[in-house]
């Protein structure tokens, strides 16, 4: 048994930590900080974890030194205060935006506010398992993705890696609204936001910028809000190589996640669910990749799904950390997602 | 053409009078009064109103006298500036819950505060053209009713008026979000209110009072927010007096309201839409009613839909207005509602 | 390890065993029973299932002898193959709603057809273990209950058992689309489902038969659809004894359910969630229950919440199943839900 | 007043142009033809339309001579008929997909039948005002184009018909589920589509080749069913030509629809609503449109939204009727859509 912390733990993705975290054989939850609601009950803000906890939120003072501390705060608040965590626990795994991009000047760009702790960006290994696993195994700093970058990348990875496609992507982004948080604004009223196909980022979206990181694709995304709570779902549009046939882009698909535990190759001939679809994915690890060809030119488009909270966030760092402790992969990220649902 | 404003123009009731009096064609909106947007474009508020108008928000004071003006502003706030209104505009028709308790001890009860102008309760008449048509056609004060209250009361009205139930009721009221308005919290983020089946009030729902005003019965509600955006139903449970039977009702429910513009008796014996369904009346007057009875033990169910905004607020309105100008009562109110939506 | 085998595997029960029982970690699939399906992959039909399972769909025939069986056919066609099924398990559980009532002339009441193995009635013991647990430990025969007459038992029984209140109670019952069948026609496309409020039965649905059986009062049941794929709310209304308060009604709930596993009083003075919710129980086994009395005219509303898949059917019967074999009873059920959802 | 019938009257499309031309001031509705419901009351599949029509279905012969028939019938059934609605009606408005395209191969591969009447592609006027208004105002046949194709198609043009992009277009379109239509199979139950993100054509889908065939550009659609019954939203991924900039893109699209009556520009720095959002156009005549440019990259991305059922489809039609006959374009059209909704 290893002692945590959750810090952020009123928001979403904080409160999608604590259940997994509550419901892992191996970890014990020590803290959960909100500065919003100290001393307050954990199952007043997060009713699904009523009978599963008694813990309350507290402050990030009253945190005892612990193993590993998750840092699930809003954006620009992890960078200032990251040194004092890492003073704190052996292994920090940070799910905000501040250390998901290596150079200061695209944090900058993409961002908007020079970032605070320049000198930590180069010592956080990306957490996406996919591709980082081995330098996960030891890494005691980990920066969790983006929701959308995690299905973009790995929906191109295995044909990226094999050079099948020419690099560049265009991607359109889908997600539901809790992506917006917690303490979202007027605009995120369900009587606003249902049923919407709200066009947020038409152009230069934050995760397009990791997904050219890890890919070294110029990639340009476009993010829409449509009618859901958790989900996203990433479509990639890009060119095959000349020579480059859908006979080879299975097997790529194949060959890469053969052995993945967390993501399933989705792309059949019929059936209503033939693509991925994150509405079967809530709650789950899982993330689904699939894929079209069209022979004629060339054009290839790739089809991701996951749920925002669990494989784009919470439960990737939980993942990460089973890796880093040489548990089970899978340890407390069993949940199948549902049906229908 | 007369001139008319809207107090509170920025809020969903205040929008919806701007969509319904902006299409009318005997009536001009001389000012549309927002306490949080002055000077700001109002279709940037109601979008649905691009290229329809191009009007601004005003302050209160910017409004030049004019013929007739409608309060949308949140409870409370219509009895403390009523006198000033009604020293303005010829007619004031009132949307919010402060007039519409003839009693300022029940007011006190329901709305927790003492009334600020309890001098005026008895000037109002209830904008409910089916039992007060006569009154309205000379009415210079309508306070409209809640849109529940609107409901429950035109689903037992022609039993009530025919003495054929019991004097007591029980009525299981259920809404969208929208009823909370533009200004609503944390509870109605998308994420939150999505999917719900909210009891916000198990029991003592201020709509209730109205019933038992207008209708002399013992009523007693409970409140639901449900999925949707516009749309309530009340399901009244009540008992048939000993000897009336099915027949009775139809027959009571036909006679009432042959003749009414906006009332429709759905009660089938099959057919997908056979009883009042909220999902096809939005945008539209209507309020849907129908029953169903339990022959063996005399239990009765009422059943009623309408567009909380509309016959449950600025459409029901409107018709006030038509009805007091003499002009054709569905003036500008023809909208059919939509299927599938 | 035992073997079981799912009859009506392709529906949305039988989905939901399938998810629950291969994730048991004390039971084996032995065959999933599908007369539309055979010889399909039962992730085909079941896309959450993918990774999980191999399993095709067989046929009654091709099912072996196995030590359970979990019958989650349509009503009616488990009355004409039980002695068969009985024949061939050790342990039958029926999830249809051929054994739910001992009275065959009641059964023929609400199900329009005569019972056709009337001499099976007396042998099933009802699956609710909140009230029959000692019966279920030794039961070979096990009837699960509707969905929603759950709810509405639960809510109710504390105070039924204590006699607290008077023997009446109206049910005002909400679902979700889940609880038509995976085969459900054309008034179910999304088009047409999609932001109901579908009063389908206002008086007389089948559930409050069970009730009255369960809890010996009489039971009058009103049912709405209402926007959700899975979720079932109830409301129950019934009146108070004299002399009893709301600390009786708090005292009598918590005495009755503070050793349950899957029952909790959810009825809190503040909070979005402060009364049971559907929303935060998808894959969960929980009911949640509450209450409110309206102490001037001893008005009692209680409220339940479940998943109707899940405590209103699959989970239900997984944890009689648990009860029968001396596991664990929470063991394979203990996903807590997901917030926001 | 002219005389018009509507054939597939039972269906989506269908009961949207008799909601259109039963509330249209120079129309009588002379006919509705369906093969499933003849003798049966147009009210009962159409509920909105209560106390609007007494009108019955009938059969296609028993339709007397009108002036314009309008053919909502599915996708291969109108060819098949064309000559003989031919001989009945002065004009011929086809909503089918059988006339959308004028060259017979083109058809072929993307329906997969050989065109049964290619004898008439040549004759039939695209119904699409903003391109071919002055050839429809003396057409006597006329084809109104998918509601995918009319959203990208009017994104697109003004860029197309100045050249201010390169020939190639990448359109995500994004629908709602009453584009499946009023008989859509088991895949479109509520429980299935409820909340999906559903590819269901990841290339080649048919409306592509109406925006190649119009605007003269390489077009590609991606297709994508999300949450929502009503509305389509493209997105139109494109390059500008070197030199072309922001202002000479607003200046395209403020020229080409300033007088458009039911095209509106949504492109605005701020707001909640600030791109083309089909929520707030349900049961309107608007294809509002909108773009994003990437001055970095040359990148472009034009948003277009519409109610799939009106401009997309029955309100189209409608315009081209006003404009055929020379009434008012926006006659019978002039509903603005509702927020919130």
């Amino acid at each position: 048994m290893i002692r945590v912390a959750v810090v952020g733990a009123a928001g979403y993705i904080g409160g999608e930590l604590l259940r997994l975290l509550i419901g892992h054989p191996e970890v014990e939850v020590a803290g959960a900080v909100s500065s919003r609601f100290p001393g307050k009950r954990v199952d007043g803000v997060h009713p699904n974890l009523r009978s599963a906890t008694d813990l309350l939120f507290c402050t990030a003072d009253e945190v005892e030194d612990c193993d590993a501390v998750f840092l699930a705060t809003p954006h620009r608040a992890a960078m200032t205060q990251m040194d004092r965590w890492i003073g704190r626990a052996k292994q920090v795994f940070d799910l905000t935006g501040d250390f998901r991009l290596d150079d200061p000047e695209v944090f900058e760009r993409y961002y908007g506010v020079e970032h605070a702790a320049p000198h930590l960006l180069g010592d956080f290994v990306p957490g996406i398992p996919e591709l980082y696993r081995d330098r996960l195994g030891s890494a005691d700093l980990v920066s969790v993705p983006g929701c959308m970058a995690v299905a973009g990348v790995l929906s191109l990875y295995p044909l990226v890696a094999r050079d099948l496609i020419e690099p560049k992507a265009q991607i359109d982004a889908r997600t539901g609204s809790s992506g917006s948080g917690a303490t979202a604004g007027q605009a995120n009223l369900h009587a606003e936001r249902s049923g919407a196909m709200r066009v947020f980022a038409p152009t230069g979206h934050r995760h397009e910028a990791e997904i050219s990181r890890h890919l070294g694709v110029e990639a340009a995304m476009t993010a829409t809000g449509v009618e859901a709570v958790r989900g996203v779902q990433t479509l990639c549009h890009a060119t095959l190589r000349p020579g480059v046939d859908e006979a080879a882009v299975r097997r790529a698909f194949r060959e890469q996640y053969q052995d993945e535990p967390f993501v399933r190759l989705v792309a059949q001939k019929r059936g209503t669910f033939r693509y991925p679809e994150p509405k079967i994915l809530l709650g789950s690890n899982f993330c689904d990749v699939g894929y079209a060809v069209d022979a004629e030119t060339g054009r290839l488009v790739t089809i991701a799904a996951l749920d925002n909270l669990v494989k784009g966030g919470a439960g990737n760092a939980v993942q990460c950390l089973n890796i880093r402790m040489g548990w089970p992969e899978d340890l407390g990220l069993s949940f199948t997602g549902l049906h229908p649902a």
